[in-house]
């Protein structure tokens, strides 16, 4: 019998997807898509290329609480008190919000809020298997990690484990869907259409995130991080701008890389620079690292698609680890994949 | 000492363009700028790219009222009250919404609610200069054309006049900027974007104003009108399926479309069918016309700037015809015209 | 076992896209991958995100027509020869050229060329499932549909079966996709983008093979087609006007639509206009009928995407359908689906 | 009687809108356009939204060098070889190419190839208004900047000129059209659409032109450059980040950007991040300049029309100073511009 699992707050992007994704996984029954707006109409009204025939409802804890796994896509903030009441009866929790990402809730209220659940953070598990994966398999709730973050931690992770960051500057770029569903002047096609900006300047809420796992890594540095908005539906990349420390030498980047995730399933390392293109609708991370001989520094290009990997497929993602399932179930892409999941 | 001129909601996507295109007219002087939101801030905070550094004001009728010339950009319905109280004040108006482009009242109400300045509708000339120029001339009131409406004309007209038209099928493609400003999830990037659908079916309401217009021409049909949204902000093409009436035998439609439009600033005939992008940001209908001999069918593209020779700068057009100016003044393009203003 | 299939001209997009299909199909073996052009290359250099990681292959005859199935995917003109080097080996074929789908030789050669197997013709069946399923079955060689023709097929084969039809055009938009790999003018990127136009007006070649099989349904009629590139990768919409013949009365179109496609997996009635969106990377054709009282005309609007069921993906049905595989094998979305795959 | 002036190589996307400009230029009389391809066509066949009926002309140095200036587009290194042609014959040039921007003749043969013409670098002037316009009055030989150093430049000279550089990466993206004309896998629009991704990594060829102009503000570095392409058309926007030098204490960084420019008729500062949309077809470059407190860099965004101020309206911009008239005659947007050309 497969473990139940209802997606909180469906209505939204990526909510929706991981809807989708865990509608048609093997080995999860979906059991119910609660939402915040648009109650009562139909999954597949709001978004026919999911094709999910199922109904939006609106939350009764009660009843939706009696599941044994939980997506929750709240905003940050309106997040924390829900995954609060699905935790108290012990519903196994990844959280799409920042609520849980930040260990230190200090840190969490001075780029937020106050936060609603401090209680819970110590359980917290951050969400990026390729890093926590032991921790995820235990874990009751994870912090499913913010789209730039993950692209940024999957491309600098292997310099910083080396010691090899001395100074960081990460400039990227991302579709509009990663703006949300609410309409608005900037996520307005004619706004956004040939186009390109930056926003979230200087201070975007990923940056506290990137520097807690950064240090983790041994990295403790202070990172410049400037977003852009450009005109696609999904998509993610980031360039990194890596100044080594002092005294520090070159590393065979290729070797590093090779060897940092020879094992990873979700992780694609190319020749050159990654497109976006290459990611879309996959839970893949392409990453290419360079050296810039003439001025020493390593710059490093990872992409994602941010609705994918950078949200709800790393959601199903981890899910699969916490319930001991093979890894790729319900979101692989190869052709090994999907024959080994059918035979 | 040039006529003085308002734009009355100017915070919209036509009325912010006719604000821009008047500001820069050598023959006009732009008095104020009003607005129905926005109202405090600058225009050119709204639209960088127009460059116009004026505030928008809340309307003060007594005040704003004070002026030779309005251009209205109200939506529909709530366009003619005010259109009523400036006539009161004989401003010379040209209005942007459908309010005065329907000689019947009853065919108002029955494609929008109920007219609410039906006394004005004798005095209204539809503002299409290359249909109705003379009356133009002398006209204190100018419904300017819709956008589909506009480019439907021009094509059709050539034919509508020789009695070629039996039946007719316009498919028109728009881009998203015809949705208007309004933020809305079908003007959503995520929407719009990789898209294309039909809206409005069967019963768009630019149908009545095309056909009393080919009606004035001799063409008494009713037509099946479909609008598509296209991924592009600024554009429109309509593409017109022409079959001929029982017994009328095919014109040579090169040389119809060149005399009829020979002595035209703002109509451009092409060998192939035009795109949009030849006309992005000017106010030139650019026209070609086809014969299917397998069918006896004559097809009929034409492209306009949905913004431009759509609403804007064909309201401005207007304007010139109303005040005696050269016709191309403020919104000319080619070199002989910049030469002429110049010298 | 399961059968070996070999996919020749892999480079282009339906060729690489039937590629990947056939790579991941859990019910065929895909054996080798040939190209006129990229030879030596991997498939995944050229496509990365189709994450196909083998190498094209120069074509060898003897040595790759050694395999139960093939997709040829050459252009017009060059398919026959192959093919009938193929037949020759007794391979079952799916030709995704227009070589095969007209059935009079003198009609191919009036819109195309000399045809260069005429043999063959009589064993050719037409690749569409919904409509020749029983001799799909036993088909050694299916014409794969054109992808223009595909959709408006499926939109048009009800009204046309009830003898409904009197006139029809078609006006369609297509994405960049369908102009093929090949760099040119028309495919660059600043040419396409902000773009709409008409090609191939009056006489896309695609006609005789709508004309072919709506007269095989019953609807002896001279079409109106024209195409339009709009500004996309991928997708397709065909927006169908149909005049019914004089003395028909109109018939309840849901009623009709819901029977005509009640038991098929990959035709999907929407309640209004359908958008290329809803039907991006699926098999899907999305389906809208409408009536227009006004005029008495019915308007049918069909997306599929264009690579997908206008091309790649609808050979991987055929060959479903041929070697007697369930026919949403390989190519499925919906969650029963996946489901009843795997378990 | 107005200088006479010529476009040498018209048919790219940047000769073409030289052409443009020049052809309705109320102040030089445009004699020829020559091309090396699609000679015999006219300007309108292959570029209509431009507007310029004029015929492309194979070059006949003896004819065409009969004039006082010209602007040529040829390509880096087949442009030094014309340019010394029409130098011979005195006339006065606006070179488009890479050909005469470095002063040094080895780094130009380090990063593109040997110099055709290196005894007319001693005469050029780096065609840079803002930075050197008292040099380009007299000039007779201008080198036209590439777009990215144009904006780059733009950007930073105000922080190089005060020795507040220590350190800067420079992360760029471009829309589409700065590939240029000819068709390639890289602008097809199926490979552009839906992706970003970076190229010429880490070797780009602005890099010498940069670092050379920063070095003459007094700014020894050497630059990390990394272009991006975007899908639009036209646009560019550069994300400068500056790291001080040690010891160097913040500006107030308004100011030090108000006086900078306070006199420029091109250069527009902006509260927030400019969007490439605000500055399309026009020579305007928007720049906004932000601290980053929490790391004590320095964050400078410019965005240019890389076909415009990065080329072509540049070049009439250079010629406007070379020919003593008013800077912004006949590439002017605003409206005090407008009317004060024409009263």
């Amino acid at each position: 019998m497969p473990p139940s699992v209802s997606v909180f707050g469906s209505a939204g992007f990526t909510g929706a997807l991981a809807a989708r994704l865990l509608d048609r996984h093997p080995s999860f029954e979906l059991v119910a898509l609660t939402a915040r707006s648009d109650v009562g109409r139909r999954l597949d009204e709001l978004y026919p290329h999911h094709r999910v025939p199922r109904e939006l409802e609106a939350l009764d804890i009660d009843r939706h609480g009696e599941v044994e796994a939980a997506v929750v896509a709240y905003p940050h903030g309106a997040a924390a008190p829900l995954v609060a009441q699905l935790r108290a009866r012990e519903v196994r929790v990844v959280d799409l919000s920042a609520d849980f990402r930040l260990r230190d809730p200090a840190v969490y209220s001075r780029w937020y809020r106050e936060h609603q659940a401090p209680e819970l953070l110590a359980d917290a598990v951050y969400g990026l298997p390729e890093r926590y994966r032991e921790q995820i398999r235990g874990a009751d709730l994870v912090a499913n990690p913010g789209c730039y973050p993950t692209a940024t931690l999957l491309a600098l992770a292997p310099l910083a484990r080396e010691g090899l960051i001395g100074e960081v500057i990460v400039d990227a770029k991302s579709g509009v869907s990663g703006a949300g569903r609410t309409p608005s002047e900037k996520t307005h096609f004619v706004t956004a259409d040939e186009n390109v900006n930056a926003y979230g300047v200087p201070h975007h809420r990923h940056i506290p995130e990137i520097e807690q796992e950064l240090a983790e890594l041994g990295a403790n540095v202070r990172i410049t991080f400037v977003p852009h908005l450009v005109p696609l539906d999904q998509g993610e990349l980031v360039s990194c701008y890596v100044t080594l420390p002092a005294g520090a030498s070159l590393p065979d980047l290729d070797g590093l890389y090779a060897e940092a995730y020879a094992d990873e399933p979700f992780v694609e390392l190319a020749a050159g620079p990654p497109g976006v293109r290459d990611v879309r609708e996959t839970n893949i991370c392409r990453i290419s690292a360079h050296h810039d001989e003439r001025t020493g520094r390593v710059i490093v290009f990872a992409a994602i698609d941010n609705l994918w990997k950078g949200a709800a497929s790393q959601a199903v993602q981890n899910l699969n680890v916490m319930f001991g399932l093979r890894e790729a179930e319900g979101i692989g892409v190869g052709a090994s994949e999907q024959r080994e999941a059918i035979r």
